[in-house]
């Protein structure tokens, strides 16, 4: 199939001015002359794991394996360049997939002018297993990292939490956007994309920057389909869907204090300011009565 | 096991200057300040297809994954830099693998300077997959592509060919030194390396190119494993394994005719001049006694 397969990729990948080298040859070269340094996530996704691809069908897949890359890179602050997909198909169904695949992906390839520029396709008996690789260009200010936050700093969140197995796991827009504008505006000591809940990933930045995390209770933006899966009995209060269901692929980001409510104030950003950083470590869960608890972490543990 | 994994990945890796941020954040950040532009290649390696696990073992297939996108850099004549690893990992087995995967890779990463800077690790049901998607930077001179050849270049490889799967797929050295030393010394108008098998490859390159290739059947330097694996009643000939295994992993290229005598008399190189390009398109087996035929590739095609 690899030689159909790259007839149809010739057809159908638009041109790119930053791939001086794209499909086709043993490797691609990207255009890096007048770029920044390269940021560069790769993630891997797999039927059964990631994503039922009979509910999901292989749009929405190629999609979300592309988009959790790009909120990688949102994460960094970096600007996306490229991709390259490589794939391990299930025998049989491998062509019409490939191509339903990379279909899925064009329309969010475009929106954020990332170029596919190549990969690997093969075959085998197992199930469907996607890897991308993203490049980007570093931010013009340095970009972000999760190990910067500092006691004291505001700590906000971009967008609704909770519930996103409904259906946004697979349909998120990437903040690439609102990565990018922070970049430019703010000073953002730490940043990182929500991938495994927000207790968990709340937990790294406070342990990676070396203090702890405050999240206030009543300030946690619970979204529309964590309300819905508590009320249909899933024995878990809106909150705890928004502390630790995975995938919501938001911005967890601790700024100045200062610079908290007039990031806020930008309706662009989609910010609400959630809790602050402490000098003791650990996480911690403010009740609005002014209570403390320890928050255990109970988002999405890879095995 | 992720979180253990990334510990010792802390503590295995070797520091690298290229590393502006390494593992463990969302993204790596690689220093690109001083450098060309970024040449990018992505093989994925899976067991039963790939490799057989219990016969190679792991260090091995480790080593081979990294290999493979490392002499795809060198097709391109591009210095490797650094490299991303994502592996889905079988359940059960999952931490002992991924860390022997990573420790078959180090010594070829040290030997080749190639920073492992980040990847993505997961666990399924599913056999063993590796995706490894490696950087390097464009040679000085533009590197190489594999659709410069022109009709009257002499044609040459590296190394000797055919029967690789005796073991030579596993524990072969990428050309990359060989690759930098052409971009450096000589006008190299074609590159690739040898994947799939000289006829099917050197075909691809004549299409490519917009060009023919012929082929001199007493030229092409046959390894000693394709004689062993001839006498030992594989029912090919030696030239047979020579023209159509693949998994060789030399470079094939296509030089002026003018240089060809220098580059095969420098014996660092490695390298034979098996033949020529011609105007008339397709792949030619040229006979001592000057007969010419059409030669159908007979390498590895991907399903």
């Amino acid at each position: 199939m690899e030689n159909a397969f790259h007839k149809w990729l010739a057809k159908n990948l638009p041109p790119s001015d930053d791939a001086i080298v794209g499909v086709g040859d043993d490797a691609a070269v990207l255009n890096w002359a007048a770029r920044n340094d390269c940021v560069v996530t790769s993630d891997m996704l797999a039927e059964g794991v990631h994503f039922v691809l009979n509910d999901a069908g292989p749009a929405r897949v190629g999609r979300k394996s592309l988009a959790v890359n790009l909120s990688d890179l949102a994460a960094m602050g970096a600007r996306p360049v490229a991709a390259v997909v490589s794939l391990m198909l299930p025998t049989g169904r491998a062509t019409g997939l490939a191509e339903d695949l990379i279909s899925g992906m064009l329309p969010l390839a475009k929106e954020l002018s990332v170029a596919i520029v190549g990969g690997d396709t093969n075959t085998w008996s197992g199930d469907l297993v996607i890897s991308v690789t993203a490049f980007g260009t570093r931010g013009e200010n340095g970009g972000f990292t999760r190990s910067g936050a500092t006691p004291g700093d505001a700590v906000l969140v971009t967008g609704q939490l909770g519930g996103s197995r409904l259906s946004h796991h697979l349909d998120f827009t990437p903040r690439v956007s609102t990565a990018l504008r922070l970049e430019e505006l703010a000073v953002v000591h730490a940043a990182m994309d929500l991938s495994d809940g927000l207790s968990l990933d709340a937990a790294r930045m406070a342990e990676q920057s070396g203090c702890g995390i405050e999240i206030a209770a009543s300030s946690v933006p619970i979204s529309a389909a964590a309300r819905d899966m508590s009320r249909a009995g899933s024995g878990k209060t809106p909150l705890e869907h928004a502390l630790g269901d995975g995938e919501d692929f938001e911005l967890l980001i601790a700024v100045p204090t200062g610079s908290a409510a007039r990031l806020a104030a930008d309706k662009d950003l989609e910010l609400t300011q959630i809790g602050k950083c402490v000098t003791e470590s650990g996480l911690w869960l403010v009740q609005e009565n002014g209570s403390r608890e320890a928050l255990i972490p109970t988002g999405y543990e890879h095995e």
